[in-house]
């Protein structure tokens, strides 16, 4: 089930085609021709957008990112495009009506990951094109595959189909955030605003581009994603004065309380002593356990990443309790977690410095598995904290949003698999995407939509130095910037097609 | 006892005497004019040397603080100083001969805290004499309380003795480090050299020049100090393969263990849940508790030094446990401590970040009471950690030493006593300074010597921003630096006369 080859499309793969059709897709080879002739400008477009990277913990370029993502929905042919007002970072709305029957949903998130150029081998904004050996030319820069290069080759697709004068095969919805890398804090007030809301109501579900091949050419389909909950515990001076206004000589910890101590102290008891286990009050009381089905994925999945190359790649030698391969899947994809990403907390330089700090804070985050909500953990974490006499931590929910899930028979998954299977691209099944995505705000109550990422092509990177997303690739089996393209071509006209059977 | 105002001293100081004197010291108004006399030339070499921050933990002008140090002790008129060196920052080993029967031991720390210069309102390398309202004119710069004003004047002290031809009526042998504030990690070493320990064991005791004048004019003495012992706690992927080797996405947290949730849980077991009490495996088993005559003396400072304004010096409202003054004081200099300096792990910046942090280090010091000793404490720390299973944190001790203490009939203490009463310093006897300093070198085996902190003259902010030491003081009770000087002058000639009764 989860590996298919189709004989027709082995043989096409075997025979170096650049462009493995569906065979649906009327005129193909015309707009895979139009496809081709914007590739430069399709690479500048995206450079272009690197060059302007809006990081919302930084408050940097919102809304200069809002207004350009605007722009660039009206030049793919959005014939409404506007800035929807957030408390936080604004958000863009679009719609695209090409008078079919069917209405789809795109989710776009226009913000990156903070980055240190000094980190970096080639300027994160430049968006330069790199040999990466074995695999082709890539681009390189913060966001190129986290999520701007997919999210432009969408963008490429739509405008390669109009190019020839023709209409799409669905409309379109677009709603794209500047907040996603702040666990799209305030992305729930923009699918709240009425004429947002109706528009995606009338969609047969919501699809975020995204490059997730692997070397071998194989290809994911995903059926959700955890929800994220970031936020900080912080104690401080400021807030109470057991503690130091400011950092003091550290002879005094004799005989002033630690803000630092009590954060270890209230920490301690979020996770259990085997440093994973979350030990917050009441922390499993919604949390589904793995289906037979979802658990046979995750095994037939195994098979298509083996592990070694996965160890690798994560810098690792061996998993959480020393399991095996599939037993740390399932955790994986199953486990909802209390991670800390970092602690600020007094001195920071080399060596020691003799002081009481006067704050410390850990930043957290929470991940979330069906069917577990945001308010829930965040009233859970409040009350477990309180139950134990920590009042003066304070608990700062800087972002976040629930799991989503979406079944295997809804029409955005089922258009998956048979693009996949007709282009002959090998693929899995993941019960579950690990990382996360706001597909809650379509995939819960009101909307109830399916949520789901898709796309072709490949990349690495996300929030670490050296982002790439491959534009070139040697192998015929792994996507470049075009054969991507199309994929996104094809799979507007696959669903379009699903829909009216 | 503690508080004792003579009243010849008392009309000397509703008089206005500029300089109290002791009556021993013969000729002293020729000396006191003296030191008026070098009153540019001392600010001035003060700022010299405050221009050359040698700073051990950020490797700082070493050796050229030591280099330094040597000729401010040639200048002064040590007839031999010479640098020693160590595993780490090389020491001066200074000596004096004045042909006197009695031979006193001085120890120097060159070295001074890191800074900011950020934080600060003047340049902290520049010395600049401010207005300090309501108290005089002041020198504000990185390391002018802590410690080269005070050492600045000793040294002026003794060029004013011989600046007339005289000889000291003590001879000195001198000890200079620059790694006090990384907690003397080599300077045993210093005091192992065969001539430097052979030089030290024919002195009556060994101090360090200190400022240490309340506003109202009172001083300390000090029966000894707690040792200090610096370490770092450090898990890290480059150790073992649990962890991963660089920061990786946090979604990973769900499949692989967490550095930081490991020294988390290390950390926890070092203190109790209190967050003040060590919970270190035997901590307390060599500690002394506080005498009745410790008690007592505890008690008759606190009269001295008023409660409402150490809190608002310090920065917070309440003690530990919201203790009474007296208790929280008796707690102050009784308990030894586990305090955390800091912790750097992961993501640091603006908001949260989604890694899952590949290393996480706690830096930490102890500060022990008698009889605790830095080997026993190091050794129980790791049997500690060993016995939880805690292999995988790793230990790194930065450096450190144990308490010292001085009995009250020392002729380093009586002297004290004699001058403050003969001149009319009111003061207290505090048991022990809840800071450190590493008078446990000259204090412990083998040399046995009695050891202490002296000196008048008033300063602040060590180990912060504009750090200041008093120059000229507009309250005839507090000391400006030519008085500061002249005490000197005096304790050098009451230790002689002390040690010939």
């Amino acid at each position: 089930m989860a590996r298919r080859l189709i004989g027709l499309s082995v043989a096409m793969l075997l025979a170096g085609a650049a462009f493995p059709s569906a065979a649906e897709t009327p005129k193909r080879a015309e707009v895979a021709a139009t496809v081709e002739q914007q590739h430069d400008a399709t690479i500048k477009a995206l450079q272009d957008w690197v060059a302007l990277p809006t990081i919302a913990a930084e408050k940097r370029n919102t809304p200069a990112g809002a207004e350009y993502m605007m722009q660039l929905a009206r030049d793919a042919g959005f014939q409404q495009a506007k800035i929807i007002p957030t408390d936080g970072v604004p958000a863009v709305f679009a719609t695209l009506d090409a008078g079919a029957p069917t209405t789809l949903g795109i989710y776009f998130m226009y913000d990156v990951k903070q980055y240190d150029p000094a980190e970096w081998s080639s300027p994160p904004l430049e968006g330069k094109l790199v040999d990466r050996p074995g695999e082709g030319t890539a681009i390189v820069g913060r966001g190129v595959v986290n999520q701007k290069g997919p999210q432009m080759a969408f963008l490429a697709a739509l405008k390669a189909i109009q190019a020839s004068g023709r209409k799409l095969p669905v409309n379109l919805v677009l709603v794209a955030e500047g907040e996603e890398e702040v666990a799209s804090t305030h992305f729930d007030q923009v699918v709240a605003v009425p004429e947002v809301q109706a528009a995606l109501a009338k969609t047969i579900g919501v699809f975020i581009p995204s490059a997730a091949q692997s070397k071998d050419g194989s290809a994911n389909i995903t059926l959700g994603a955890k929800g994220a909950v970031e936020f900080q515990l912080i104690v401080s001076g400021e807030a109470t004065d057991k503690y130091p206004k400011t950092d003091i000589h550290s002879s005094n910890y004799a005989r002033i309380e630690s803000p630092v101590w009590r954060l270890v102290k209230a920490l301690d008891t979020l996770v259990a002593d085997d440093g994973y286990t979350p030990a917050i009050d009441g922390w499993f009381e919604n949390v589904k356990p793995l289906t037979e089905r979802q658990k046979q994925l995750i095994a037939e999945g195994a098979k298509l990443n083996p592990e070694a190359g996965e160890k690798t790649a994560l810098g690792v030698g061996r998993w959480i309790n020393d399991e095996d391969y599939v037993t740390s899947l399932e955790r994986f994809y199953s486990q909802p977690t209390v991670n800390i990403q970092g602690i600020v907390a007094g001195y920071d330089g080399p060596g020691g410095k003799t002081v009481l700090p006067s704050r410390a804070e850990a930043k957290l985050e929470f991940r979330l598995v069906p069917a577990m909500t945001k308010a829930e953990v965040v009233s859970k974490l409040k009350a477990h904290l309180t139950k134990r006499g920590f009042d003066d931590v304070e608990v700062v929910i800087s972002g976040g949003y629930g799991p989503n899930e979406t079944e295997e028979d809804a029409l955005l998954i089922r258009a998956q698999k048979r693009l996949f299977e007709e282009t002959g691209v090998p693929y899995s099944i993941r019960p579950r995407n690990a990382g996360s995505w706001p597909g809650v705000v379509f995939n819960g109550a009101p909307l109830n939509l399916p949520a789901s990422q898709f796309g072709l092509g490949r990349g690495g990177g996300a929030h670490a130095p050296n982002e790439w997303f491959l534009i070139d690739s040697t192998d015929p089996k792994v996507y470049g910037l075009d054969q991507v393209t199309m994929a996104y071509v094809d799979y507007l006209y696959v669903i379009a097609q699903e829909a009216a059977r």
